[in-house]
């Protein structure tokens, strides 16, 4: 079911924080209109869209009102309650498809699909129980990290784990969620390649870029990665294969460990990716516009880079050097409408070319 | 009286079309609101902003409500009615000042304005009658053009004279409204400069663009223009002189003509400009967040310029090539979600990196 997009038309939303602000403005370029579906009111992304409805993950009327409202669904993260998908599949594409969701919801199934694949991840052990965990570290190594199978994201639902770790201790606080112990990958860079597929299976993806994070959360993307030319072009053929693997429409971002000169596959979120905001100001056609692009019938556009980008992510209490940061030169700043100030909350981004 | 924005406010834009949509969606980007007014339901920037009032600009009570909203107003159109903006005076501050607002309607204000500051505009002679027609004939020549001095736009409200042209004919069309003869200006190009100027005083010129009008409507603007430097120079300084002469807190547009070497001041827009839309695609702080910047109190960002930019106005029927511009390479396509496609309606514009 190809949707019958032309101009004037309305994208709805699911989710509308930053990544839901910034693809409506993006549709709004192409003559979109938006529809946001988000469970709190005065979400970043009601603020600029057309349309907004306020209503739980849960409530089934407001999901067909939205849904009969949209001519494409799109989202802005990826733990949406099945439910909500089979509501609205009822009467509107949804892109993403649901395999790409499926696949990324969940570590162990994210795992197997890229080894299944060809590609490289860190050794992983599913865990379940204590017994399970201790068999985990005899398999992979102390030197390790346990991870909720759903549900994380910055570095949440995360322990890293050593020789002297209390494993009952750590089971206990992840209170019984299913988990994956995973390998410990002394990685040389981390980077991440954004890319994204149209509705004809025309891939375009953008130059790789090397992400710092700090307690878990991304701090800076800077394009180009420091890395060779082999790297960058292998990174880029890994994204390929995933969009192909997945019959993927839209965005994706690909987060990777360079190790010795090889590549090992992180994770995929099947959206627009913080480490893909460089794109704003370092190309023609940014991330967001690909998506909507993608998901709307439209051919990618050119994904060229014109400059050099350092990414920051302005987190909690950055924002308060916002004079700062707005006399900087070459420099675009990027807030995202939020009221309220909390520790290394997401509040905004800064582009700087160099 | 200086609005103390912080993030999270709200402006208030009189006018919601293409102008008032993308100064709406540069707002967002630095965490503002945006409050259109506009007479007309469901505009182009009511698509993409917090609030929208839909009146008209006689509805007192409906402008106070709108002024009492906001923290600070703008506007798209210099052709504000003046109890319009009275009324909202009462309560928040207008920006760019009153003093821009009268001196740019009405032509002839605008041309003694710059004669005033010592800048060069075409010869011009006020007419009302007949008689005054004749003698501003004399003084000029035939080779003229009779404008309307006020709500002029896109070549109308002009005719152009030659020794053959009927004067009562012409009079009649323009049904008594006040004119001014304008000598004719044989200019060797025409160029633009977008200029921003903040409340501590602080100016920021943007490079200047090469106009190509079809029809009294830009087609083209061109960016760098093809001039030298000298005259390149030349063009900013006046754009200095008339932001200071002007007390301007805003962006502005000024329309120059280059003849043998030398500038001539056309007309000046105090608003965001169609001729800097190239700065969109071509800057890492384009001029529309230069005005939300100004008129904000906060600092205006860096102007510099990364790439060759050329700007194409998509006019009525254009945009039925969507398909092919989306593709070209090294473009960015900016749609306004006009509905309906008239002849000649600006309906987007795209911007080519060269």
């Amino acid at each position: 079911m190809k949707p019958d997009l032309s101009k004037n038309k309305t994208i709805g939303i699911l989710g509308g924080g930053q990544l839901g602000r910034m693809l409506s403005s993006s549709a709004s370029k192409l003559g979109f209109k938006s529809h946001i579906y988000d469970p709190q009111k005065g979400c970043p992304a009601s603020q600029v869209s057309d349309l907004t409805t306020v209503a739980s993950y849960e409530d089934i009327k407001a999901l067909t009102n939205f849904a009969k409202s949209v001519d494409v669904v799109t989202y802005e993260f990826e733990n949406i309650p099945t439910q909500a998908l089979d509501v609205i599949e009822n009467y509107v594409s949804i892109y993403p498809n649901r395999k790409a969701l499926l696949t990324s919801q969940d570590r162990l199934t994210e795992k197997q699909f890229l080894n299944n694949i060809g590609l490289n991840t860190a050794p992983f052990v599913n865990v379940e129980t204590d017994a399970e965990l201790k068999n985990a570290i005899n398999k992979i190594g102390s030197d390790s990290i346990l991870k909720t199978r759903r549900f994380g994201y910055d570095g949440k639902g995360q322990a890293r784990l050593n020789s002297k770790t209390n494993l009952v201790d750590i089971l206990l606080s992840f209170q019984g969620q299913p988990c994956i112990l995973e390998g410990l990958i002394n990685f040389d860079q981390e980077i991440s390649v954004i890319g994204a597929r149209d509705q004809h299976g025309s891939i375009s993806c953008y130059d790789p870029g090397e992400n710092i994070h700090q307690n878990g959360i991304l701090r800076t993307t800077i394009v180009p990665a420091r890395i060779n030319k082999k790297i960058a072009t292998d990174a880029i053929i890994i994204t390929g294969k995933i969009l192909n693997a997945l019959d993927y429409i839209g965005t994706i971002g690909v987060e990777l460990f360079v190790k010795d000169n090889k590549l090992i596959v992180n994770e995929i979120a099947p959206r627009v990716h913080n480490s893909g905001h460089w794109t704003q100001n370092g190309c023609v056609i940014d991330q967001f516009e690909q998506h909507v692009r993608a998901i709307t019938g439209l051919p990618l556009g050119d994904g060229n880079r014109h400059s050099n980008v350092k990414m920051t992510n302005l987190l909690g209490d950055d924002i308060l050097n916002l004079e700062q940061l707005l006399n900087a030169r070459n420099s675009a700043v990027h807030l995202y409408g939020k009221k309220d100030i909390k520790s290394d909350r997401k509040m905004g981004h800064v582009n700087q070319l160099y």
